[in-house]
């Protein structure tokens, strides 16, 4: 292998008697520029030396090579991890593409470097999983020839996507865990978020407020918005959970149903109100999203809302190789049904609770 | 900038009244093959086009891409999540260089196709943090021109190392764990493991048994190895941890003191012991070894030892700069030094405990 994997262009010219430009012509599909015993020269030098071009060869002469990037916030959010494990099984084991991976930390600027270095790399699929409300980038990136899928976006209502959105209905999520709350009784309520509103949050807060305004409880339905203290890390989002927790704990009249943005701000703050010695969830009942393996490990184990996720990430793969193959195929909108995972963070609201009206 | 990004080689080609084969040699370092005259009409029309010359054009000249190949047994476990986002930071923000990611699952055949394709796409270096005790497709890899780093590997005694090795002391890790049980009185002592036997997995028992030995408890240090259930899935290892919790606790004469693997594993245990009606650390002591942010977020928070994962990430990312640079650089092994992290699973051995010993 490492023998045949050695030959180079010059070899295969040398062995022809042509220059290296004439094979590089017969490999890009350029054999009308040679005169066709040339040509065949240069295909039995090829054979006899196990001659095989190169992926970069190859891009220069179909556009693209066979690599598919994934921007996400942070690979070390466990959510994303398994996300760009679910759609590297499938771009590796189905179609043969590999994943070039791209933190952003949520910066538009990163963002664009990413965007340009995929281009310039021959890459021309990406799914953003990563994207602030601004959907302007995604615009330059097509029109700059590459394939997009945005994980969690949402189109643009009124006309014709441009590019593909797959992702959660993240609308009906939240309306699930409010749901759920409301049908153990709670009545005092709050959506608990990280500040900086991408379109996947401003869906779910939107569904836990029309929830709750459907059962009459618009009054007692809080929004709580933190912004994260330190930079992009490990455990960022679990912190603010904590933080959150604290400042509801310090509550005169407490809520005693919150639904979290995601799980890992939900373990955040089962742990802070626990540690401010409330129980949960006999004193506060909490549902996640994202349904995490974590979440089925803490203890108390976290009830939450599962996004479909092998099926989301097949889908936008799909997507990706069939536009490439494809370049008609109409753009479309993808949302896929979460489902109730009911663990151990949910009970009937407690019979001494004061807190039903929000203070005025 | 679509504008300009739209410019391809014939362009350049037609503008300079040249054709594509004389612009290609003129980009791709062979001056030499035109007259000087040729060559300054072909740098006019690049600058007047402000055309750009795409990686894969650049990659057929350099013979190396800026892309680093990360191959990892699984990115859905937090562990490789961690890994990866900092191996990206420092490739990126100080190199320039992207990520090609690929998962393994801990398959020999997987991590040859990865690094075939990382051959093929252009990529000359990469980090392998994924692989089992053979080392022969390392050598593989070398001969056919790509800059290894294995991450958690072991150079062979007794010969200078062909790749570079960067590594946390594996049995200092197990070592720091153990000692620190036996310190708080425990002497029935067991290593949980997954079986199938890494080089670090491999040293970390070593390190476990070492420090029994050294206590004069050899013959109540015992190692508990088991295969996990299921496929490489998000939860397998922690799954694992629950399966050998249950298996101890079902035991008539229990250890007080257990060392894990690493913290996915030690959560599972947790989970499982507590399920079990078994107090941690009131009846049994636990600590890991990796200190995921996890480890401080579940309840109780688990006790671990912490590699200096940033600093092995940057220097695995500069050992492959540096030694494309300049393939002189002499291959090298390189041993981080571990942390005992304490929080909340380790107690002094109970005064009701019976087993001290192992029960013969």
């Amino acid at each position: 292998m490492a023998e045949r994997d050695s030959i180079k262009i010059q070899d295969v010219a040398r062995r022809a008697g042509v220059s290296i430009s004439t094979v590089s012509n017969a490999l890009n599909g350029r054999p009308e520029r040679m005169r066709s015993d040339t040509l065949a020269r240069i295909e039995t030098a090829i054979a006899d030396l196990g001659y095989r071009p190169n992926q970069a060869a190859r891009q220069l002469k179909t556009g693209h090579t066979p690599i598919i990037g994934l921007l996400v916030p942070s690979i070390a959010n466990p959510a994303f991890g398994r996300l760009a494990r679910e759609v590297e099984i499938v771009a590796q084991e189905r179609y043969g593409y590999r994943l070039l991976l791209g933190n952003t930390y949520r910066s538009l600027e990163k963002e664009a470097s990413f965007v340009e270095d995929l281009l310039s790399h021959g890459v021309r699929g990406v799914i953003i999983a990563s994207s602030l409300a601004n959907r302007d980038h995604f615009e330059s990136a097509t029109a700059r020839g590459l394939v997009v899928v945005s994980h969690d976006g949402r189109a643009p209502a009124g006309h014709a996507p441009q590019i593909d959105y797959v992702s959660m209905d993240n609308g009906k999520a939240a309306s699930l865990a409010t749901q759920h709350l409301i049908d153990h009784g709670h009545t005092a309520l709050v959506f608990a978020s990280a500040s900086g509103r991408t379109i996947s949050r401003a869906e779910k807060i939107e569904g836990f407020l029309a929830t709750a305004r459907a059962a009459g409880l618009e009054r007692s339905a809080l929004v709580v918005e933190r912004k994260a203290r330190s930079a992009f890390g490990d455990s960022e989002l679990s912190e603010l959970g904590r933080a959150i927790a604290e400042e509801i704990a310090a509550r005169k009249v407490r809520p005693t149903g919150i639904v979290a943005l995601n799980d890992m701000l939900a373990i955040g703050i089962v742990s802070g109100l626990r540690d401010a010695g409330i129980a949960i969830p006999d004193d506060v009942s909490v549902v996640g999203m994202d349904d995490l393996f974590l979440s089925a490990l803490v203890s108390p184990a976290i009830s939450s809302v599962r996004p479909p996720v092998p099926e989301m990430a097949a889908l936008m793969v799909e997507r990706i190789v069939a536009r490439l193959a494809d370049s008609a195929t109409p753009a479309a909108e993808f949302i896929f049904q979460p489902t109730l995972v009911m663990r151990q963070t949910v009970a009937s609201r407690p019979a001494s609770s004061r807190s039903t009206r929000r203070a005025k």
